[in-house]
């Protein structure tokens, strides 16, 4: 790492929300399994969590490729997406309050286990802020539900853009008025930190190995050279001093 | 108050900051008189703070008349307005950095005595956010510095409009995904609260009668038909059962 890309002159950092903040698959499973047998619905939950997770960059770059048709939420792309996937799954008799409820199901995803205690100690120095493809308000929700003690909230709706859209990491920056090098970008993601990272913006990873299952097979390592690898938020903090 | 009025039905409570959560005006001449000592430079800060916020609304309307010529931020309008208002009151000696300083002031306010304990109490139950025509980076910084424990941060700039542009408060209840009627603007200027109503949010006042000095001569009361008039964010808190 250069002397000039010394992450001291950070000022905020900004998160990836889903795999990296949140553990979606074991959430959701868990969530819907304990609800459908309340409910008297069967299905295949572990299938149809990882299909509707397939669905999800494919539904967003429909909007990405197609702003003239203007933005629609990310809450909006999931209910559009278990609408079909629930019909390909066989599971039958859910009622719109069921489509509801497993759509605010990602208002209710748990945090890894290092989560809330390495963003409480990142937050006595720096500003943290989501900076994720949900809407804002789904990623509020999500904050109450978990206790995630965010300064603040960037969601895709408030730039109009999916990343990595430019707009986003650079509308961020612009919004917490801070130049692109001030600002890091957190994510287990390798590809969301190249975006960030080609703007300007400094770059955190962290590996969440188990975030796609059992045989997930990409992002288990850092592949780019970002500013900071570390095992887990303890370890962010811990290199950025807190 | 109608039933179907009855503030049980709102779940987001959205504040007006300069007056209404921070105390600009005692925070800045006590700020600046305590600086200026130790900068050694003299003025009439009492007149200046005045003036400085009597500039505020002339400030932002140039830029609502104007949009084409594109949004310009408060911390920016605050800087353009205290470069002059030195010079007309004579304070010489100004770095830019004692600019910067001042400008900064905003960032430092202190919020009344009764809201960080009310807010704590609105937190359990509602989404609370400003809805300020400050900057969303004034507004993160002062939160941090003040210990105000907002759930996400709304201003101007994520708009482009300032107050009281419908697309702030109709901006406000997209993002929160809530029709209007599920938000409550809360404030302590009735035209705010006017302008909230009009569009069909909930309207909480609470009077701040000593916002601008022992002189102060509007906003000493409600002269609407708000849903909650109350004493402090305690008294709000009371009235929504938190």
């Amino acid at each position: 790492m250069a002397e000039s890309a010394a992450p001291t002159a950070v000022k905020a950092l900004i998160f990836d929300i889903f795999g990296t903040v949140v553990d979606w698959r074991s959430s959701l499973i868990e969530d819907f399994t304990t609800w459908s047998a309340t409910r008297g619905v069967e299905g295949d939950w572990a299938g149809l969590v990882d299909a509707w997770r397939q669905a999800y960059v494919p539904s967003m770059d429909a909007v990405r490729r197609n702003p003239a048709r203007g933005f629609i939420i990310l809450d909006d792309l999931h209910r559009r997406s278990v609408e079909k996937l629930v019909a390909e799954f066989g599971i039958e008799g859910l009622t719109d309050d069921d489509l509801r409820y497993m759509t605010e199901g990602w208002h209710r995803l748990k945090p890894w286990p290092d989560v809330v205690a390495g963003l409480t100690r990142l937050k006595t120095n720096y500003i943290i802020s989501p900076l994720s493809n949900g809407n804002v308000g789904l990623l509020t929700r999500m904050a109450k539900n978990a206790g995630l003690p965010w300064d603040l909230i960037l969601g895709g709706d408030v730039f109009g853009h999916y990343k990595p859209d430019p707009e986003t990491y650079l509308g961020a920056a612009r919004l917490l008025n801070l130049p692109p090098e001030q600002v890091m970008m957190v994510a287990a993601h390798n590809n969301d930190l190249g975006a960030a990272q080609k703007l300007g913006l400094k770059t955190a990873f962290v590996p969440r190995v188990a975030e796609y299952g059992p045989l997930q097979k990409h992002d288990l390592e850092a592949t780019g050279d970002w500013d900071i690898v570390a095992a887990d938020f303890g370890g962010i903090a811990d290199r950025l001093g807190c």
